[in-house]
């Protein structure tokens, strides 16, 4: 693991979503940039020192050296944004398998070269957009893909939360202090914090492509630098129409991401606080809601049940997801076999995805809001 | 009541919102352009023949001539948008009370000579933004204004439908065949027709106003030639930002009509299919549920309760809470008293900002979706 | 009407209810035992002093004696549950039709007297179980005739209320009052109040009677005499098990009515306070919720609604439900036509199960809880 | 672990708690009382085959001849109910701490033998009442003990289920067929399974103690001879009343376990499927929902939080919140060091409270559902 030390957030939640299903265990980590601090957080996660490294330059050398049994076979990289790329780079460059948290890089650039990267190393790279872990958006995605909505017309997504009203950045709390670092988070705030997971729920699901957008920054805290409140118009390929949301200031929200898609046939709704519930609603008979757990629910959703239905799926879980799914294309690359079929975890693709979003909702707020075209990376 | 005759909506909603109270009865009416319709809507209502008129013109002469124990006390005009004005005008001039259907008028033009002639008859001039009589509208009106939520900094206010997802004005349904029809529901489809809906609940409660918008307007079933789905960024007078969204095409939602702001120290959440929940959420205390019919509401919201808490308040109490209202303004208006303080229902200024709201939406749309910044009218 | 005077509560909610579809008039009443209040009630109404009787014999007398064009249609009984078997007795023997409040009498003896009363008069009867009148409510009598939910076999209904929570009936507070006086309200305190509110709904749905129940009543107020509590065990006809729960003192309950019934193939369940909704349960399927004002529901719902899906429908206009079939049934009666097929209200019949109800259960908790079997009156 | 092998249900569930939070490692196990199915699950969970066992009396025995710093912390008992005493009296007897799902045992005299077992040994004894591990569950607990909502008068709690609705015990469904034979389950169908998960919950959120018991037990499905559905009233020492429901034939329920407490100040409400959420109810001002992840919780709730409030909590964690808490036991006996202070656990008292409920539910059903009074055992 690089990074996820002391005072860290998503370090333990990757921790928890890699070994809840007993599938791998934490060996070796660089926790910090700060050589102590690295060592400190070692130490209360009972690793042995030796594989506890100063900096994660180090760890990617002492670990490509190890022999091919006590080797890694793979790490994870929970540092800020900007931290991200070289990391990674470095390992999947050595041979290792890399699970990354989002957004994929510092910039767009930065992403582009990470895809060559992982095209060059044919090695496993997955990104926890982990909201796509859910049972249920797996279900949604199943019943787009289906047919049960028809064409789809119009997607409203939305992610709301508050816990950014205030200027806690300059409170010491260290979550915050880097997210509205431009140097750290790059050019965006909460598009880039959370309106990507917006943009890639809805790609998800619908599989829908922006064309352009149009999009209202702002940033409502007095001395933030990056964008807190981002109301964006989309405009698919194809012809369907979206909104998308994502607010760090919409005070006393907690993280209501919610998703909803019309199609000319049906529509579907899904709220990631009670991610247990897909409302599906129709013209002309009652709305239903299809529940995590259940076996009428499609083998591409339910096969990551843990628990029967009425066992509410929780944030961890669909995390793990994430990782058990990545784990199937590990284990195969570990043991040199072929990849099974139908792996549905999201990859470099999907990050770059992101920093095209990132960057031409940047593109449109700095030009005054105007429509931005999306130009295709090559 | 001018309109409302056999086949028509909102006519049957009006009479029992005008009668639930007790305090009015119908007893004239033009009911239809075509004279035999109107003649066997009278009759359906049980109207006295001799004041069932075979227009309009006909009915405001001869009610005019009345003697002024029998003259109307006011009248109602239910008929589509491009009726409004001219039989509005017709009856203020002839110094009847007036209670409309919205929008106001046909155009902006309309609804500013129409605002001209209110003012110089001195008569009561009610527009019915029925939303706004909901309890629970009215308490978060009192909870904005009491300064609970704070500095408003965003406004997410959405009021999708669905009924219109396929070419139902083919097929001889009357209510569709107007609502999309130019001439007969002027520039704006869905967002004249549930867009100025969403812009009065906002500017209702929360007093702002529009200073510029970029609207993205489409027409997604075939042959139509009004907007049938609407997604709209406002900025509001002051900084604040917003999202308004009107569709109907948003296939299996009914009168989902809902709004969420949020304050620097606040936010709330009123949904029109559940009216009797407000909800308050807080960066730091648990959410709040209000709840209509309760002692702790305040008395500008709570003087309108008909029934004790946990009894559910239905779309015709709060459409009928709008003519209360008015009712109280008309009473001292035809006893010649002063009218009472604190009025509380939608005026021909309202109707005023509907059309500019619309006109502005429609430039913007047909600008390829640019910016528009709100003209005062004079 | 025959009481509703000034500090009442139900007699506006029957006055709003019985004039909503502009089918009747307020022309006549008796407001109280005080004359003098009776007197002040009518002038509040604007009724002609000469129809507002310092009592109800005096009413009765003088209202038969009137030429039958002028004569009332009907009577309104509103007043506390000790005044409902006389002026019942006393209009219907006069020829008059009458609707009553609930429950229908003071003990099951003046029911069933009252029921003999009512069969020899051939006058329409109508009691106002309201909760009956929810369009869903109707629905789910329909889905579960058509066999929807298969063989029923629990049913769990509850009407928990907080209101009497404190010792308000020592405040002064009118409605408490009289309904925690044994001499006025019966043997009954929240089983008389709201028990038959429950029996009733259950028993109008799915048609199940009661074969034996064991009850524990509790007075949790110092003071009271009469339950606040009440928790019943019920076994039905046929082997359907259920409970029952009706409750004064759950506080923060404002009328969280509910009601959940299970078959062998379906289940349903209903809360009054979001009354558009029912859900549907199945084993195999997702959940529907079917929805009030949507053409899938059958006529014998549907027929109800007064506006479309998505505009909610409250309290009132399921109590005006009420009024509405029973005008179908007295107009038919005054103008001397044949009774229409389908009524759908409930009668004297309905009355007698609830006081058969109310006396079972207070003797089941008067003998230490212990089971007792109904016996039929005859 | 003992039990849990290929084809179970809640062994699984136990692994992933256990492990969650990477405190507990499994070492060894004893699967299943088929020594080739033991094997076979062993060698599915990676484990290895020295340390799989061929049944539990044999790995107690091996287990305990390890030398100490290989030897277990504690075992697991994952066994249907009839297998619950043995296990954990042998492990018990030979020094290890032992976790062991629920009920206690397969009757009271069991129970109530290994409560003296436990208190001889000196070791930590966890029973994984699980629902008692949701953060708003420890939440509400303390709202009732810090006096919100004042002195209890009343609990409804309800354990409705639908999946034993038809006979699938016929099917060879494994879960199904031990659960309704009377010989693995215990004289309680639904009552033993989910009842006494109702009791605990009741039980610990409020602390109080049943006095007496009125139950009536049903058999729905033809051909089963333990309860299918169970309906209690209930009388709490000290005044409180209860109704308790348990039901595995309430058709399309899944695990709709909910409660409602209400005390003479204020209410609470919890539904397991939504278990984020604890709605607290007042007499006089708006309710509250209160969510987990939240800094307002009080210590005892929040120490329990893995991510931040709006990130759902889920089944798995609740029942990891089981496992830590005992792990902090667990440790401090292990190394010897004193059991740390506030332990939030549900212990070999929490069984011997279960049985008995179980055994005086079932003897009050045999009696023609009277009332039974609790004797207190020994």
């Amino acid at each position: 693991m690089i990074g996820g030390g002391r005072g860290a957030f998503i370090g333990a939640v990757h921790r928890i979503a890699a070994i809840m299903d007993g599938q791998s265990e934490l060996v070796a980590g660089a926790f910090s940039a700060d050589p102590k601090r690295s060592q400190a957080s070692g130490a209360d996660l009972l690793l042995s020192p030796a594989r506890t490294y100063r900096s994660y330059v180090e760890m990617a050398k002492a670990e490509a050296a190890m022999p091919a049994e006590r080797r890694l076979d793979f790490v994870v990289i929970v540092t800020p944004n900007h931290l991200h790329f070289h990391p990674a780079k470095l390992f999947l460059e050595a041979s290792f398998n890399v699970i990354s948290d989002k957004p994929l890089a510092f910039n767009l650039a930065e992403a582009l070269a990470l895809q060559k990267v992982v095209r060059k190393s044919k090695k496993i790279f997955a990104l926890t957009h982990n909201y796509t872990g859910y049972v249920m958006v797996k279900q949604a995605r199943n019943l787009v893909r289906s047919g049960k909505l028809g064409v789809i017309r119009k997607v409203v997504v939305e992610y709301p939360q508050g816990w950014l009203s205030t200027r806690l950045e300059t409170t010491g709390q260290k979550q915050a202090s880097w997210r509205v670092d431009p140097k750290r988070s790059g050019a965006g705030g909460s598009v880039g914090d959370i309106g990507t997971h917006a943009e890639n729920l809805a790609s998800y699901i619908t599989g829908l492509k922006i064309d352009e957008l149009c999009a209202d920054l702002t940033s409502f805290v007095k001395g933030r630098r990056l964008d807190d409140d981002a109301n964006i118009l989309v405009r698919f390929k194809g012809g369907a129409k979206g909104v998308l949301i994502a607010s760090q200031i919409s005070v006393g929200e907690e993280n209501n991401f919610n998703i909803r898609i019309y199609g000319d046939r049906a529509a579907l709704e899904w709220h990631q606080e009670y991610p247990s519930d897909l409302v599906v609603k129709y013209p002309d008979r009652p709305r239903e809601v299809w529940r995590s757990g259940n076996a009428y629910n499609e083998m591409g959703a339910k096969r990551f049940d843990r628990v029967p239905a009425g066992h509410p799926e929780g944030y961890l879980e669909a995390f793990a997801n994430i990782y058990r799914e990545a784990f199937r294309a590990i284990s195969a690359e570990v043991e040199g076999r072929k990849a099974p079929s139908h792996l549905d975890f999201p990859t470099v693709e999907d990050g770059v995805a992101g920093m095209l979003f990132i960057e031409n909702v940047v593109k449109s707020a700095k030009s005054g809001s105007k429509w931005v075209k999306f130009r295709s990376p090559s």
